[in-house]
């Protein structure tokens, strides 16, 4: 069961240093560094005494418990050797972070097919090798060479670790959080199958989210990647989509990329989003991961920015979407909060006095119009009139705040240094800021696309 | 002359004020915030005896000295008398940042054609109204409400003065540097053409770019363009590409916006860059900013993340991009930096470990390969291994500078807070950092494309 290699009770960490110029550190480190971990860790090390002032054991051997997981961090010529003392000592998964095997050459893929042999006749399951390891933040359990990243709802399965560390740094940088993280290296038992199903049924998972280089089992896969988008929404950024990526990333994982027009039309066709670059990846995860799914499609837009305006109506007609005219309840409604040059159409341009409490009062009015589905508020954030940095963004999420969260709002907010404040609000919150018009047209295309799926909207 | 507005020798700050709630403050404390501007400020306000510590003026012309330039900070509907005052002041230039003319109805645009008729015939030049003002960062004059950006080489016409801020946020964020500044509201007289023009002429301006929404004067400017783009590169970014967008422009521009693709084709055929979107934007400027011309195609990446070097070889080939593949010579003068899992193959995947120290030899060993034309670093920056956040951006930027940055460098960094030291030493250096596999690419692609243009590639 993949699920245990998430949960496990103990854990022997085989190459455990605290040398932090040696690779084996970073895991050993970010294992230890949480002093609540339920797991039992057990450093292993032919040499030292204690590691992270726990006791060190010269080999699994010795350990005087029961092993639920092995990570290996040992140099890859000893993996083997290490591997047969760990099927001795009858552990029950492994993961060999240790890269050097089949995505180096051919005696690197039968030495890797051996292991992998070997642990199949013993029923012991394995996660590598080759990886950066996985997470559990709901735990707070780290167990790879990669940052902890905060709490939240999004799991991530990547067949490249690094990769999943830019994901975990955009994704800490804009207030997100990870639930599980599992990077899966040369997958020479779990595959992303096995862990897409797990995450299929794990409670803190509400948002999927995968980096795809190559499938392995095709048909499997897309089954159960339907399955999984028929409850959650799951994001898919495919890198090696052309000739040029499909060469460098056959290069760096030693097995030919999957053809991506066949890939992506079978992605589709299960139900979940393809995503072309690390910005749409981002912006639809973000926007699943925090928001509702709209139940219509009309969009409401107030902003202080003329322009900004313009380029959000250029993105939201390249993708489709609707911006609904306002009706005269909803503009004698509004009245009272503009000033009279104020033109009361759709996107609204308040102008560049606008204030906290105008984008309250107009984010609220839209949030509780039954003609607008999703709400779009753009700011630039104004350096004059005395006015402060966060108090647009504050009246948006008290506005969103105070209807109940019942509809998605795409707040856009610029840029650079000014955002600073806004963000310490947005991770206090849990909400959302969206950088720049484009990204924002793409999220709510992705959640009106998956709404229709669900037949949210109709 | 439209040079003088941004080299005044006086200004009348008319509607000046200490009261920072009110609207005049920002453009007043701008100004007044360079004690060593040379030109002499001439606060006038009805009531106040001092503003900002200088004596203020009743009127404009209870002035005892000639004025240059006068910037209107009143509200709208006192304008035609100030003016009126100007006149008889004979002030040589004025800008009238107050909005609620041409952009709000019928009668304001009588108004503002009064005006302009009346300014033109007493040969007074005129940029507004409904603007946030100018800005020579080079004299340190900030005669606009938004915000004092840091020096550089870049000059911008917006025709929304919302996107000038983003811009320049965005400009100060990623360490770019401005020269001149001008958004020209309604253009009742100054239009685009006027400033390009003076644009063309300035020593320091490298970088011309715009924010285009509408264009009065289409073949004389068409022609102006033309004649920029031979010396200098011009970037354009166009608000109201769709009909959703251009709805939206003549909202809140009080004119209809200009058809895009009549407007793409010429803006081309002028030999300007033409982007679609804020990031390729900012990564066009940033890429003229900062870096010398391409002499050749040919481009050779070092990474130490497999998955990002992929993602950026898709993004190279959707933008006909060639990477270039290494001689045998340079594999050799690299391999003493690398250790034996590395394959020699572009893009060179050095693997998590590499340090400072080995992007440094390999970006040297790569701007001395005569069959390497633009260099690619690409880093995920690695939390492990005993490594700073900002010793591979050192590297690269350390080889850059013992070759005199003669090629092209496009370090693609990643991501979040940890670029918070490499963005420091882009600062110190000015030299820049990519913040995508993607925006690397279509800058590489801007960069080829001119050097095309003006034949340095043949």
């Amino acid at each position: 069961m993949t699920r245990k290699f998430f949960y496990p009770d103990s854990i022997a960490i085989i190459g455990a240093t605290d040398n932090e110029k040696k690779f084996g550190h970073a895991v050993t480190a970010n294992l230890m560094d949480n002093k609540d971990l339920a797991a039992k860790l057990y450093p292993v090390h032919p040499k030292a005494e204690t590691i992270g002032g726990l006791k060190a054991y010269k080999s699994v051997l010795e350990i005087p418990d029961e092993i639920d997981l092995a990570i290996l961090l040992v140099p890859a010529k000893i993996v083997p050797s290490v591997v047969d003392e760990c099927i001795e000592k009858k552990v029950k998964r492994i993961i060999i972070v240790t890269a050097g095997f089949a995505e180096i050459n051919e005696e690197g893929r039968k030495v890797q097919e051996q292991l992998s042999q070997k642990l199949k006749e013993k029923g012991i399951r394995l996660i590598g090798p080759n990886c950066v390891g996985i997470q559990n933040v709901d735990i707070g359990m780290n167990a790879s060479f990669i940052q902890t990243p905060p709490k939240g709802n999004v799991s991530m399965i990547t067949q490249s670790g690094s990769v999943g560390a830019i994901v975990l740094y955009e994704m800490v940088w804009q207030g997100l959080g990870f639930s599980k993280f599992a990077n899966l290296g040369n997958m020479a038992d779990i595959n992303l199958t096995d862990v897409l199903r797990f995450y299929k049924e794990d409670e803190n998972t509400k948002v999927v989210t995968i980096y795809l280089e190559n499938v392995v089992d095709g048909r499997v896969f897309y089954e159960e990647l339907h399955e999984v988008a028929k409850d959650k929404p799951v994001v898919v950024l495919k890198g090696g989509r052309t000739a040029t990526g499909m060469g460098a990333a056959s290069s760096h994982t030693g097995s030919m990329a999957t053809d991506y027009s066949s890939l992506k039309t079978a992605v589709k066709q299960a139900g979940a989003i393809m995503c072309e670059s690390i910005s749409d990846y981002i912006a639809a995860i973000k926007a699943f991961s925090f928001l509702p799914l709209p139940k219509g499609e009309k969009i409401g837009v107030l902003t202080n920015s003329g322009g900004s305006a313009v380029m959000f109506s250029d993105f939201a007609d390249d993708f489709g979407l609707k911006l609904a005219p306002f009706t005269e309840e909803f503009k004698e409604k509004i009245n009272p909060f503009l000033i009279p040059l104020v033109k009361k159409v759709n996107p609204l341009d308040m102008i560049a006095g606008a204030s906290g409490k105008e984008y309250y009062e107009v984010t609220k009015a839209m949030l509780e119009d039954p003609d607008i589905d999703i709400v779009v508020p753009i700011a630039v954030i104004p350096t004059f009139l005395g006015m402060t940095t966060s108090e647009h963004y504050e009246g948006v999420i008290k506005a969103w705040n105070e209807t109940g969260r019942k509809k998605p709002i795409i707040p856009i907010f610029m840029s650079g240094n000014l955002l600073n404040e806004p963000k310490k609000i947005a991770k206090k919150e849990s909400s959302p800021i969206f950088l720049n018009p484009r990204e924002a047209a793409y999220a709510i295309k992705m959640l009106i696309q998956y709404a229709k799926r669900k037949k949210i909207i109709k």
